[in-house]
């Protein structure tokens, strides 16, 4: 019954996107027919507006459009990342705009005339933020008050909301899969996922099919998708732009904090965004919410930067490209005469163990509530498993893989999976500030260091279906939503078949889990997560970290590296 | 038992007290005999410095700091405000000081040489931090970097903390009043309360017995004990000096934003304080705490304030001299020019019913996990007895002040107090979230104002005991705790045994609780909390309030206000 219900749902918006999508291919044409579109998605989001400004030959609103319309749609071909579709509405802005220009001579506002693209879970009025649940379909967002905070404040500078992304169901997987919308895939493997839950975005914006996009992060949300996808993503601190006008998996939940951030092809991009972000959003009114009142600053770097790296946080250990991805970062900082030392972190297995405990509290029912009678994606067992087991099942698990498969971390972490009592849920909450002190303390204030730099994800872009038992895998990008710190992420590599191969033994020497790391390299290329002869030319990203409200300094770290790393994609 | 052991420790803790006291006395004499302690006492701590540093004529830090304790010592007397007594090292100290600058012409540090008191809730190396709880005795802090973040940037910056300050058990209360220590008292009126939980400190403040201190606030905590005893005080919001390094009563609940800040005499003394713990907030670092990169900066206001008012939060109708207290602000306002217009705040009960319904969540479990066995303060009995009542004991209640007294705000407020499973707790955050962001949507977008003017409570100072059923009256402080506001407290007048009576039929047109409104203003001058003869000459204080973060606007209107108004302790 339920099931029949999904069914009926995700057809209907199914049918309704591809209505749209076709409807703007047979009245606009197809990408391939129009080679000069690149002229215009390939140029950066900051000199679209310059161009448009300036009148540019060739430079209105409609035609940059038309450009990013027809490559969003082959982009959505390609990997399946669109949700809801604005293009009329968007081409309509755009000729108005541009009527305007030429009757007034006004073309104001920092994004004026630019295209954007947003997951969906902000708010656009007019459409759904369904977030792949059926029970959220069919309900647009009516009153523009309501619309995300970055929307309303794009709009505000002029800028056009032209789509939205797909996510995986209910936010909570790094597969974008949901049974509303299907899966989005890799735009370098159609076997293999965007990742999530900003994974709809990052494929669109990796395919040059948006100048730029916002996604957001509570657990790597916005740094997975943009490490498996070859983009770049920041994922600041709570406090510079709005967050509300947008729908939560679990609305006030705060023991984890989440964010909503910037994702573009190169870091220039992320500044030329974010600098206009905070801008606007220090001059502007949010429905209530609290922003700091702290400008956007030019940041000169130190001329020696203070780097602290790592490869390995010794829950999953990363594979050899991950690792080559840091290694190689280290080696251009040094080469370029910054200061490169190891640090070794906190136990990191601490911090998955208060995610996992901190997000658990509820035994996930106000995360489940939002998908009704939909099928569970299968991405989403393992996480929520513990917490359905009765207790005396949850500790018969944690014995089998503390005694039977002697992997104490796994178990550990397994056992914090579980309905707790309010007590219990502050007793994580402590826990959680405990353990962010002491990282911040050993990273900033004993070190000293600049940034840290460290792997985004133990692997590349993974085939579908494969994280269904890996969910663990993002304690990676985890930790610094328990840290609280402001991240970048940004492609400096590719998988190489020869150089990424698995080394024999490579696990002997481990301290991580049993359980996970075995499937990650365990079992040959069929089963393994991680193959260098499949992930052949995947992109891989690494992390840049900073302390909180220190989005300008971390985005001047990140432009560092990329001009020393020399990724093309 | 129980109760013997902690008349045992409560003994052995009022024994060292007052050893410690009246050895100083014997050593120093006391306040009566050393008229000239007055010249110390009454300088301001700006000043205090300046002097000591400019070696004025009979100014060493030695004497300032004989000149405090003789004057901290007859506080004492007269209200009982003192718990840990620095008083040897304090000397000592300064002695030590006086001799090196002697040496070397060396004094350095924004504080140097000054005295300072601390509410018992920070940290100081070699005492407790017991919240008047006998499992919390004779376990002093024993790390220097566990001591509290203000009280380590204060003796970073040249200063001593001489001695910490009396609160109520587990500090849920604003009688101050514990097993170990026992009740502090006015320093207006013996038969009354000082307000708490920083009741100790706002005494000991009144009667000059320290330059100025530091209490804290998670529900009016600092606020209510300033307007109680004449004093000012401001309340932050979380995030320009550290916060860590002090005993909670609920470690790891984050549900209500509490805040640590200033108290002191006059505005002036209240700037000082926090622009020089500003500055040196941000060049130190606090064992990972996160702060704001957000330098001090002098604001210049706006010639015209816009300013919103009201005098009933329509839970509890404010008395006559608290009402009296905000018009006479308001009137002076408008003679000077600004534009002060009413304002009617978001139903304030929903915030009350927030406040309780987190706090009840796990059934005041963790709070009285701090008393052992000692007894509990009655002042506490009524906070949390809804979440001990069972399900139907409680719903019960609730049906009797629904149906049998017509309070239906008390019902409600009432029935939201008890234990809750997580998911419950979350959609209490959810709702804190949304009215706050209404309560601020309403007051500094749609109004515009540069403040809020309101009463600090219904009523000033209340006898000894009066607050066990009124704990809900301290609503509206809790308010801006929910709201998350930077907010000041300054006295601006005294109770006045006419202007202020109660008139006949003063509940006639109340919409607030039937319940509270007859506990404060019926049953005659021996039972009704609130009696204009018997409080004639208690001060009365304001609220004046501003969002996030705006420390420095939020202290220069209070200079304002507190230039118009005259007030004189």
């Amino acid at each position: 019954m339920g099931s029949s219900i999904t069914k009926q749902i995700g057809q209907r918006k199914r049918e309704e996107r591809e209505n749209l999508v076709s409807q703007m291919e047979a009245q606009l044409g197809v990408l391939e027919d129009h080679p000069d579109d690149l002229v215009y998605t390939h140029t950066s989001p900051e000199d679209i507006v310059a161009n448009l400004k300036d009148r540019k030959e060739g430079w209105i609103a409609e035609r940059v459009m038309i450009a990013f319309i027809r490559s969003a749609c082959s982009a959505h071909r390609k990997t399946n990342c669109l949700t809801e579709i604005l293009f009329c509405e968007a081409l309509e802005q755009a000729r108005s705009l541009d009527k305007e220009y030429a009757a007034t001579g006004i073309a104001e506002g920092v994004f004026w005339g630019l295209p954007s693209s947003f997951k969906d879970t902000y708010n656009i009025v007019g459409v759904d933020t369904s977030l792949g649940c059926s029970p959220h379909c069919f309900k647009p967002t009516e009153d523009p008050k309501d619309e995300g905070g970055l929307v309303r404040l794009f709009r505000q500078g002029g800028g056009i909301a032209f789509c939205k992304t797909n996510v995986p169901q209910t936010l909570l997987a790094f597969e974008c899969r949901n049974p509303i919308f299907g899966p989005s895939t890799n735009p370098y493997s159609p076997a293999r996922t965007c990742g999530g839950s900003s994974g709809g975005e990052a494929a669109l914006i990796a395919l040059n099919g948006s100048p730029f996009g916002w996604g957001s992060d509570i657990g790597g949300s916005l740094r997975i998708p943009a490490s498996y996808s070859g983009v770049c993503g920041l994922k600041p601190v709570k406090g510079r732009w709005p967050t509300k006008g947008g729908r939560s998996g679990v609305p006030g939940f705060e023991g984890i904090k989440g964010m909503v951030g910037p994702m573009a092809r190169n870091v220039d991009d992320l500044i030329f965004g974010t600098r206009n972000m905070i801008k606007l959003a220090l001059t502007t009114s949010f429905m209530g919410e609290q922003l700091l009142p702290l400008p956007w600053q030019d940041v000169e770097l130190p001329k020696k930067l203070r780097i602290g790296y790592y490869t390995n946080d010794n829950c999953i250990k990363a594979s050899p490209a991950c690792v080559r991805a840091v290694e190689e970062s280290v080696a251009a900082f040094r080469r370029a005469g910054h200061e490169v030392v190891k640090f070794e972190p906190p136990d990191v297995s601490e911090a998955l163990k208060i995610f996992a405990g901190l997000t658990s509290a509820d035994g996930y029912q106000t995360l489940l509530s939002n998908i009704g009678k939909d099928p569970m994606e299968p991405s989403m067992r393992l996480v929520t498993l513990g917490s359905k087991l009765p207790r005396w099942l949850n500790r018969l698990a944690r014995w089998a893989f503390d005694n039977l498969l002697k992997d104490y971390m796994f178990a550990s972490v397994f056992a914090t999976s579980r309905p707790k009592s309010v007590q219990e849920y502050w007793q994580f909450t402590h826990r959680r500030d405990v353990y962010a002190d002491a990282f911040r303390k050993a990273a900033w204030e004993e070190e000293q260091f600049d940034m840290l730099l460290c792997p985004v994800q133990a692997v590349p872009a993974v085939e579908h279906g494969k994280t269904n038992f890996l969910s663990p895998m993002s304690i990676a990008t985890i930790l610094y939503n328990i840290v609280d710190s402001t991240v970048g992420v940004i492609p400096v590599t590719r998988v190489d078949r020869e150089r990424d191969a698995t080394p024999v033994n490579y696990l002997d020497d481990t301290k991580g889990s049993w359980f996970l790391e075995n499937k990650v390299y365990s079992g040959g290329p069929d089963r393994a997560a991680y193959d260098a002869e499949k992930m052949h030319g995947l992109p891989v990203g690494v992390q840049i970290v900073g302390p909180a409200w220190r989005e300008e300094k971390v985005l001047g770290m990140m432009k560092v590296l990329e001009s020393l790393v020399g990724y093309k994609t």
